[in-house]
């Protein structure tokens, strides 16, 4: 059930903080409603009032983050496509620093999570959702500037999967390995190789 | 310990194989040496005399498959740079195919290792070893495509670590979400936008 439903948004979205704070802090495995509780600074029971399990509140969660995901961008129409293209690359490789947190324990824990996503249905789902919103608003960006004539007429879709895989592997590789600098190097290169030839 | 010291490779080679089965046929959680030595037809006991512990095999394997990886490309010095280049990616696509396991099961298993690699130091020290060993085959090929007149002067380096993460990035959201044909659309923009520009 959803919180929304019961008392208005402020629980909510009290408890989606805690629980962005605690996937933070914690990573998946040691993700619990009982820690979110602690962090909420609320009773279990109230938590467990709201969500039926970790599972449900994480789902809860992840739809929580694409909709901030989508507001930070909404406004963005007026730029130019090339400046809303670098806008979503640079939150796909440095992340949504959201309340307090930064972007690097978030993607941390999202990278554990989606190594649960091939066994886990609703999970996958919901994951990919996040995903496809991601690669949506590179391939509209596109769309517009090659529609405009602002870019050459590449394939708008084919174009965003590259530039979202290039800069999510960039980002998993330094979250991941002893692999610094690999975002700027991949920022950079897209730079070099795509932008160049995109922009007219 | 390892195997090499006891009684030959023959006991290593097996137990490297079958611990290749294992982890693409039930992932990294559920590894275990006593899977091992079913796979492997041989008792628990042989295979604790070789491996102290599933980290300690895991190792292993991971190194062996290293020496796999290289020994697969050491022999492409005569290859024009390019070929060389879109083999080594096209290995980081679709992987190594190994023993009669397909390379998305090996893929999918090693993206929860790495899952694990943030919180592991030996883990991480291993798995960066891997892909240092791919992006520098990467490298090598750029470097060689420059130093002879066949690319255009592009930083190898760079331009390696942001092929490598494209594919890379790619290929996991390809396993982990519902993104079927992301694969073949970077390897086609990376033909469009690197390779165009790379070769004179």
């Amino acid at each position: 059930m959803s919180a929304d439903d019961l008392d208005g948004g402020d629980t909510h979205a009290l408890l989606m903080e805690a629980a962005y704070h605690t996937l933070c802090d914690y990573g998946y495995a040691d993700f619990s409603l009982r820690k979110v509780a602690a962090e909420a600074e609320k009773s279990r029971g109230l938590v467990h009032y709201h969500f039926d399990s970790k599972d449900d509140l994480l789902a809860s969660l992840l739809d929580h983050l694409i909709r901030e995901f989508e507001s930070r961008f909404d406004g963005d129409g007026a730029d130019r496509p090339i400046e809303r293209l670098r806008a979503v690359l640079e939150w796909v490789a440095f992340g949504p620093e959201l309340e307090g947190r930064d972007g690097d324990a978030y993607f941390t824990a999202l990278f554990e999570l989606r190594a649960q996503a091939p066994y886990d249905d609703e999970l996958r789902k919901r994951l990919t959702r996040n995903y496809e919103a991601v690669r949506n608003r590179c391939a509209d960006a596109i769309r517009t500037g090659v529609e405009d004539g602002e870019f050459e007429a590449v394939d708008p879709e084919r174009t965003a999967a590259f530039l979202v895989s290039a800069v999510d592997g960039a980002r998993n590789a330094e979250l991941t390995l002893d692999a610094d600098g690999t975002r700027e190097a991949a920022l950079a290169a897209i730079e070099e190789f795509v932008f160049d030839v995109l922009v007219e």
